[in-house]
């Protein structure tokens, strides 16, 4: 439990002697590194990161403003200026310090700037070590549409150190936690308890969880077909992070995917592709483990319009990854409005 | 003489009927088609295709501003724009429709719009079919810099059609055929004048060139090592195209990399790598096909920062392609400020 291989990115669980990254500096030849960090990573993750990583004295700051709504154009053009400004080669090194929307935002440039430079992920939250800096998905929103501009462009290391979530809010835990339950869901043969407070067996459960991306990333890296299957509950979920943001209302992406991952769960037993008892133990593991708040039915119908533009669309239906048992989904089921309004009726009605 | 493969990617020599790009379209399964030209294009070039293609009766068009300027960061978010206003799926295909600048922007666009979707290269120049249009480089320019945000992407065809080229002004055919004589400079044992007149002959070395550059990008797509040779002529070239673009000053592509061209053969020369009389051949040969220009001396220290900020540069000093014969270039050789603004000196002295 200790390195991972996604083609030529080295996934490495490390503690906070960073022996992996120190090795891969030191054997690099770049001609400048910096790092990309937001206001809170900048607080919390970069001294330690400065303190224990050769080769980062010389290193550029870049840091940008905290949260989703810094996904956009404007901040990657921002951040290709002060490339520029400091002349940055093409034989740079990026490393992004910092959660799902630091590591999204600073690959997207690495994978654009001058065609393309290195770049590392050391995620700092859970659901960008379990998920978001892993597979080299890149992305900004554009017009209230999460990731619709991006790339899929591998990292060169990604560092998972768990220490960094000694630091993080309860709710940002939930946020990983989420896309842990998910793998379960679509992934493993049967639902299991997280186990939250023994570090040894939580740091396992974070290994299993990146060990069945990566696995389905080097099947499919381009999402042509089992990628897919990591959609799973983002149909319902982006559409509500997308609106949400739009009117600004705050949602985190664990909650907006617990919601999807409940109303694809209900759609697939609806369906009758899912048995009774399989959806049973998925909805209580979710409302086990999960805070639900309620979905305005004034939404619904935006909600689904922004479905309809989802980038994983082929068609002009939404389309769903369903489940006919835990760990056996399907991909690209188009599903009616009709049947999304009656799936988050259904969620609405668990959160009582 | 009929197609030649780039790895997925199939590059057909077609004439007005269009055989290979219609039998491609009907074969495929796009849910939309958005055809990418400029205001010329639009004009002289898009009703011989929606006349002679089938399947692009309900092709969305998006018009863009002609020229160079219109490759900023501003004109590909309009794009995007209106690929979402018009619900573009990820099934979609973009088809660009002009010259190098439409060719790079929609190829940028197409490899970042719902994380990449399939696109096609209709070049309508000389230069964007002899090179351009071909291997998969995309590209906007930034704060005065060249390509500095793009993306390696091939297209799914590349449609050659010389008859487009009967619109098309003298001066851009000359930019062209830098483009070709850079060719064989780099890549044919020997120089060899190209016929304009007879359309045979003419075909036959668009061809050639089109095929040695395949050949290159099949070697190296992601430009680590041979691809670079195709830069010959481009360092100095890239950098007068960006500061002419700053102050306002027209100049093509072509004429910029000729003056590159003479700049990096004398270089050769100077540093004894190049015989005389391999020399003299390019000189003269260039001499005799392009009216040369002369590059104010007020502009040499500028050129110089521009050239340092190059994409091509992985360390500080500028990297250049130099010859070691006609056919044999070597790569990434660092050249000082005083080298460069010595062979811009002999390259005023050619003009006249």
């Amino acid at each position: 439990m200790n390195v991972l291989k996604l083609k030529s990115c080295s996934i490495y669980f490390e503690d906070d002697r960073f022996t992996n990254l120190n090795a891969y500096l030191s054997n690099s030849q770049y001609t400048s590194i910096t790092i990309i960090c937001d206001t809170l990573t900048y607080k919390h993750c970069l001294p330690l990161v400065l303190k224990r990583i050769k080769n980062l004295s010389k290193a550029h700051i870049i840091k940008l403003p905290n949260g989703e709504k810094s996904k956009s154009i404007d901040v990657v053009q921002n951040i290709f200026a002060q490339l520029i400004k400091t002349q940055q080669s093409k034989k740079m090194l990026i490393i992004n310090l910092g959660g799902g929307t630091v590591c999204d935002i600073g690959g997207f440039a690495a994978s654009v700037y001058k065609r393309g430079v290195d770049y590392i992920n050391i995620p700092t939250t859970l659901l960008a070590m379990v998920d978001a800096a892993i597979g080299g998905k890149t992305g900004v929103n554009f017009l209230g549409l999460k990731n619709i501009i991006g790339t899929i462009y591998q990292p060169k290391c990604i560092i998972i150190n768990t220490n960094f979530l000694n630091t993080l809010p309860q709710l940002e835990i939930y946020s990983g936690l989420a896309e842990m339950y998910k793998t379960q869901i679509i992934g493993f043969k049967k639902m299991q308890p997280i186990n939250l407070t023994n570090k040894t067996l939580f740091q396992q459960s974070v290994y299993n969880t990146v060990k069945f991306k990566v696995g389905i990333v080097l099947k499919d890296e381009f999402e042509q077909h089992e990628r897919k299957i990591l959609n799973f509950g983002h149909t319902i979920g982006h559409a509500i992070e997308g609106y949400y943001s739009q009117i600004n209302t705050q949602i985190l992406h664990g909650e907006a995917v617990v919601i999807g991952m409940i109303c694809a769960t209900w759609l697939s037993y609806h369906r009758q592709l899912l048995s009774h008892n399989d959806f049973e133990k998925i909805i209580s593991t979710i409302k086990n483990n999960f805070k639900l708040t309620l979905v305005s039915k004034q939404y619904f119908s935006a909600l689904y319009l922004l479905m309809q533009n989802d980038k994983k669309n082929s068609f002009k239906l939404p389309s769903f990854i369903l489940l006919k048992a835990i760990g056996l989904p399907i991909i690209q089921v188009e599903v009616s409005k009709m049947e999304i309004i009656k799936s988050l009726t259904y969620y609405n009605s668990l959160c009582k």
